[in-house]
């Protein structure tokens, strides 16, 4: 592994080492004979962008625990990119999405067999970085993904499910994208050996930037711009019930409420702009960041007990960013 | 974890083990809110059977090992059962197998993505088995699942592909069938803290006997009995250049070879009896089953130099039973 130094702490500087290390591993990978088939298939996805917040939310935690060298909490940053990136391609399979991170998902141009054995190589690469450490941190992991398997089987179970209530709704993503971003931290925490109440201090953080995170891709998915990487309305096609959707149905009545409903039932991309406006209406979009500001503030405020440091200031800034990002 | 002991070693009693290990364990993860709802999904094929193998094999190679207390290997045991039947799952998607242990596959049940979601869950969960044992073990379990990954690639590189060797066909088998016997089998070995000279002849003997696994499951997928539990000729539905096929279209020349082309390459379901006809004159059976034959005394002769135990006479015992077993 080569990547080994932080310059300056900044965003930018945690998200080049994190892709020098994802680079230097693929390079590992890619020259032994055991790995090389799956690799070249897998390799595109990994270095393919992102925004690789987990990994970066699992160096700052580790510093900002009181962790002294960030090459210890690499293997754990390393492995939630891989168990990340290991989920975005098997959703990619049953979600028949076309395009990932702004370039063609590997079973539009491999195949379905090709993208499972993928994620799957993903996914035992994640393990093995994450069994690196004692077997609460390992164990954490598991956790992690337990929860985003139960969160997905939910929110299948709530797929065009028109009385989707909010408490479902956080149900299902503090399974698949909030515990993940709750136990990513911690375990960092874990690894810098910090005392129960930070560890706490930093779950929760971490629990609340992950709501605000998923509300805000709920948001992005109808409202985001064209960078967000893959097309509006994904969710609305595939009959997601997010939580702007959930509070329309709430708040709307007589046509209107009746109007939602023949969108959402007959969803086609000449309809995006329909429900959009509908929600407006409704108010989805004023709602739905007032529970992101909501969320973000609680994220702050379980950190402020921290010691003051460059990172403590950086998992502000993440928050910060995370509330205002527009793809 | 209720189960145990075991009474008397025979391969019954351990298997019986693995059987009680396996429900306690389902048991005690669908009563867990976090893994309830993909466990639900997950159970029937957890609980659905399987000759258990390499839990089996896991046992057995610990304490031939030298290993005192077989629970210390449990965990080890559960983990490549769990793995293996991860593999199962999603090799069902995208082989798009209708039976599985003779009841319907989960994504004929549940849809693709609950196949996809409850394999990557079993994933985890036996990485989790895996990673309570020191990093070498988890390196082995890693190795594993890259190796089951890029023989899988492989195979697909060859569907359909009349010019495979026996070199490409043994490079794709010990990928996914014979380095995770053996790999099973060694960090078995290191579990018990066995000297290299056990660990190697250990890792040998599962290497072989994988070997030898997989080419007859070859044999059966041709002339299998009823009991298989999936219809014979899938693999040639799936254009998987197995081995008895490979040698077949070495030996056979003129019109017999344009024959098996075309049943290969136009196969159905009412020509199976056509092309193991043009296999039985080709000497692709016997030639199998000599490679079998071959396999089993190698793996034998591995473990000779053990010591004495009722569990290399069991290690023996899965050799032989291997090498005649009907489905």
């Amino acid at each position: 592994m080569e990547a080994e130094n932080i310059e300056s702490m900044t965003l930018d500087s945690v998200k080049n080492f994190v892709e020098e290390a994802i680079e230097d591993l693929v390079l590992e990978k890619i020259s032994s004979p055991l790995d090389r088939p799956v690799m070249s298939i897998a390799r595109d996805v990994l270095l393919g962008g992102g925004k690789r917040y987990r990994p970066i939310l699992a160096i700052l935690a580790y510093k900002a625990a009181g962790g002294k060298d960030h090459r210890e909490v690499l293997d754990l940053a390393l492995s939630s990119e891989l168990i990340h990136t290991a989920t975005l391609v098997h959703d990619d399979v049953y979600d028949q999405s076309k395009m990932r991170r702004g370039k063609p998902t590997i079973h539009t141009t491999h195949g379905i067999s090709h993208a499972i054995i993928s994620g799957d190589y993903l996914f035992a690469l994640g393990f093995e970085f994450g069994a690196k450490y004692d077997e609460r941190v390992t164990g954490k992991v598991r956790d992690k993904c337990a929860g985003i398997a139960s969160g997905e089987i939910r929110q299948f179970e709530h797929i065009h499910d028109l009385n989707t209530s909010p408490e479902d709704y956080y149900e299902i993503i503090d399974g698949k994208t909030a515990g993940p971003f709750a136990y990513g931290c911690s375990s960092a925490a874990m690894i810098a050996g910090s005392n129960e109440e930070i560890f706490n201090a930093l779950e929760s953080y971490g629990m609340e930037l992950g709501r605000a995170f998923q509300l805000v891709d709920d948001i992005l998915d109808l409202i985001g711009d064209d960078l967000i990487g893959k097309p509006r309305g994904t969710d609305v096609h595939e009959g997601k019930m997010t939580l702007p959707i959930i509070y329309a149905l709430t708040m709307l009545h007589g046509t209107d409420r009746e109007h939602l409903k023949d969108v959402l039932t007959n969803f086609g991309d000449d309809r995006l702009h329909e429900l959009v406006e509908l929600l407006e209406r409704a108010g989805s979009f004023e709602y739905g960041k007032l529970l992101v500001s909501n969320h973000v503030e609680r994220a702050l405020a379980h950190i402020e007990t921290l010691p003051a440091s460059d990172e403590k200031d950086l998992l502000r800034e993440i928050a910060m960013i995370s509330e205002s990002r527009t793809n």
